[in-house]
């Protein structure tokens, strides 16, 4: 799977390529724009900031967007930046043929376009150009106005929602009480513990992934593998749900991994079949073995304490 | 700093535009290419997958950009995202004027692209379209090859590296043994002691935000600030590696740092100013009281268990 692929356009699975297209991380947008009838909204991660003088952006719309008439029409479009807790909403405007707006709070902007609330930021654009783009449209705009919020993102990676971490360098803390005495910073990281608790956590996944990969299969693939291992799926918005991926990626990753033979569908909905699920054994004792590994050197009654003290961060109150 | 920005383009100071728009999470991407006599590259975020039949992708590259004439030369150009531990290669293809393949493992793509070693993708590409794009030139090439290692990449945020973490919906592991027979997964997940740590992290940054956000300061803002309070710096490319920022995101935040009196430069480097001081006094106090919240329900003993087992995590072997 890892193999590289031939210059040959027509031979390409867009399957795998969009599964190596996942590999660049990104944020996720609503877009949205009325025509003083309807009020339209699509869910994307292909943003990108063009230009800061002239100020422009640009997204692209697929071209069989049930919204794309309104896009056209529209003079203006808002670009809505989802901060970490709005998967539902993300969810919600990557479904078609609904009321998507229902329940939602927003604002109305320049030229009819739409803010919504919660938002990381929003920049409301004047559309400038509606380039070619194969099977979508590249859509640029002039941000005329835009607000700033600065709240934690939703993001986008290899077909599952993630969140940002600081990049935690790998610095030891048992060097920061060493020879350098300028470095209060460093000794004051060294003891706190949020920030060990990110750098274990890179630690641990930097430790754990070579082992990942060797599986052949991405995280989100795994999971689903997982979930379905506890029983068949028959309701795809729960599915959605608790694998935390948009549900088209659920359902293109039910296509990959029926076409591998892993999952096959029944009358009580998706499947593991026998192969699938001696994969997912496979990539438990996998995720046992590496735990041992990196817990053995401590005693059973620190690693209890160590999820009991996690287990009360998670439960605290915000 | 938190306010709209009413709809007057010509007055948008581009700092606080850029600002926001880094609100945008995204990957990071090398883009090179060669004419046959220079090889070019350049780290960029603003990369977007535009469609997969025909299989055509995009990035922007700035018009004063010294490697812009060899990339409207080339008739091909090759993308490679970064994986997480990139960072250096990220800053080398950042800077101008400089070797920028000398010691880098790579190998030659297709029309003069080049593949660079440790990328978690990368597309090689025939240049289809040069787009005007403001300041910049907005490029279009389709997709010809591509490799996909899917390895933990490289992410900007707010003018940071970070990494991504699996989105972890809050689900209170108390739950997990409860009524729900079928829910083996959720019950694994429960005791699995890195599932646990993400949900940690996340809990805990979902409480610390709204006290972060209201400082003003985005993360690496403060990060600049707290680094500035060890002493003066002199030398930008060690500032640059201690912060986790590129170079010319550090230069931008010291000049948007400079223009609110916290930092000025002093005849022994960027040095805080006593305004600049005074904030982070706040800052390590919100920390230390928001920690303290936190961990007020465990016993002294049990945190010290906790840091014991994260420092261990950390300093254990791959």
């Amino acid at each position: 799977m890892n193999a590289p692929h031939p210059p040959e356009p027509a031979a390409f699975d867009p399957r795998i390529l969009r599964r190596a297209l996942g590999n660049f991380a990104t944020g996720v947008i609503v877009a949205t724009a009325s025509d003083g009838e309807d009020r339209v909204g699509v869910t994307a991660n292909s943003f990108s900031s063009v230009s800061l003088d002239p100020p422009l952006i640009l997204w692209s719309i697929d071209k069989r967007s049930g919204s794309l008439p309104v896009f056209r029409r529209a003079s203006h479009f808002a670009v809505n930046i989802l901060a970490m807790d709005q998967i539902e909403l993300s969810n919600r405007f990557a479904r078609p043929h609904e009321d998507r707006y229902a329940g939602v709070p927003w604002r109305p902007g320049l030229g009819g376009c739409v803010l919504l609330d919660g938002a990381s930021a929003n920049f409301q654009c004047e559309r400038t150009g509606i380039l070619e783009g194969g099977d979508h449209w590249i859509l640029v705009g002039r941000v005329l106005a835009f607000e700033d919020k600065g709240t934690a993102p939703l993001l986008y990676h290899q077909g599952s929602y993630a969140m940002a971490l600081p990049h935690p360098h790998r610095r030891p803390p048992q060097d920061a009480s060493g020879g350098d005495a300028a470095n209060d910073l460093r000794a004051r990281l060294a003891d706190h513990p949020y920030f060990l608790m990110t750098q274990a956590v890179r630690s641990y996944q930097e430790s754990y992934q070579p082992r990942q990969i060797q599986t052949g299969w991405r995280p989100g693939e795994a999971r689903l593998l997982m979930i379905l291992n506890d029983g068949p799926a028959r309701d795809m918005t729960a599915l959605t749900r608790q694998a935390d991926m948009p549900q088209h990626q659920v359902e293109q990753t039910l296509d990959l991994l029926r076409s591998r033979g892993l999952v096959e569908r029944t009358p009580d909905g998706e499947a593991l079949t026998a192969d699938g699920a001696t994969q997912v054994c496979g990539i438990w004792a996998m995720a046992r073995s590496h735990e041992e590994r990196v817990f053995a050197r401590f005693e059973r009654a620190q690693v209890e304490t160590f999820k009991q003290v996690l287990r009360g961060i998670i439960a605290a109150p915000a």
